[in-house]
């Protein structure tokens, strides 16, 4: 786990009595120390996006938003690894070609914008991704096989701020009396504040991903504007 | 509304377009206040608990609750007025007898425990009663059709204090994403403090009955223990 990983994410993969190994912010640090794990006790890897189950198994997000809502015609999605884009948008396109698929992540590690842009995968330094308040959004770049997902069924990516990241999940607890961690909230935030850069819609669907956020940041969150 | 509702269901009452009446802390000026703008205007009144109607119609959370877990053996649900309470029992009860179903609600305002073990209606001092953090449970007293529901398809009230309507509104938020008022967390509390006063239970249900609840109140539950 990364050395900035919340408290509260450590917290709960203690209780369900894994061992956790601190590794530093880099994700190639990451991924040698993984490797190197299952090289030690023969372990089963499981990779965070860049595969294909793992982008099939979060196609059922697409899936399940095109069931529930057979009229959608904009779904958004937090993009990171890209692992939850890729499945959705690939999922969401083919049943409904005529629905947008976008894509979101924070200024703070715009990669993926800037990849999408200029057409291939761009790396950016661990320092400059991990100052973002969305801690699971801090991967450095896209993964391959989802950036190619993301190049055949995405139709754009919109970057939000630091403060539109913090008003949408207080809007998210307000309005759907959820609890979403920051990067569960990006999507909300695009909706909210971006819509000059989306496409005009009757419905749309913002997924919110994640719900790993500390109490006190929580209250931070709650209490300043 | 009471003059002491959350400022929260005052701006989304207000956002609906509504007019906000404000009266006192007694249960019987609200409805002299509503009985009088009824009979001004020609409005339709719709009572909060003692009706018929309204507690066929919070029925179906009961239907619900068995619907979706067959095996439910003790169902809980917060008790103020009664409605929720007595519709959820009728329709759990009646549906699987052997399912127990307890009342919950805060030790400050805990008339219809006491109305419960005396087998009569008691009333509570709207300034006693107006006590406790759950402001959607500060009725006086329990209706009367509510109370004979209760007394038919309830097995038993349980009181629980502000410091457990608090952990429990953190619980929530942390283990099940929701956002909770405190009367809403209630439930949870009985189930997450009194486990000596209820009867064993494979399969159990807490009703989370609403999420009206301040952001800078639920700011200060978060980071105070």
């Amino acid at each position: 786990m990364p050395s900035n990983a919340p408290a509260v994410k450590r917290a709960a993969t203690l209780a369900l009595g894994a061992e956790v190994v601190d590794v530093g912010l880099a994700s190639s640090e990451r991924l040698a120390v993984a490797e190197e794990l299952v090289r030690q006790h023969g372990y089963v890897a499981i990779p965070p996006y860049d595969d294909e189950q793992i982008i099939a198994g979060q196609g059922t997000c697409g899936l399940e938003i095109v069931e529930a809502l057979p009229e959608v015609d904009l779904v958004l999605a937090p993009v990171s690894g890209g692992g939850l884009l890729a499945g959705a948008a690939a999922a969401a396109k083919q049943l409904r070609p005529q629905t947008k698929v976008f894509g979101v992540e924070p200024e703070l590690a715009g990669d993926t914008a800037e990849s999408f842009r200029s057409g291939s995968i761009v790396t950016w330094p661990a320092e400059l991704a991990s100052r973002t308040i969305a801690d699971g959004l801090r991967t450095q770049s896209v993964g391959q096989r989802n950036f190619a997902h993301i190049q055949a069924f995405v139709d754009g990516i919109v970057t939000v701020s630091e403060g539109e990241i913090r008003a949408a999940m207080r809007a998210i607890v307000a309005a759907a009396r959820l609890v979403p961690e920051p990067s569960g909230a990006v999507a909300a935030a695009a909706l909210l504040f971006h819509g000059a850069e989306l496409p005009p819609y009757t419905c749309a669907v913002a997924v919110v991903s994640g719900g790993n956020v500390d109490p006190a940041l929580l209250a931070q969150v709650l209490t300043k504007t």
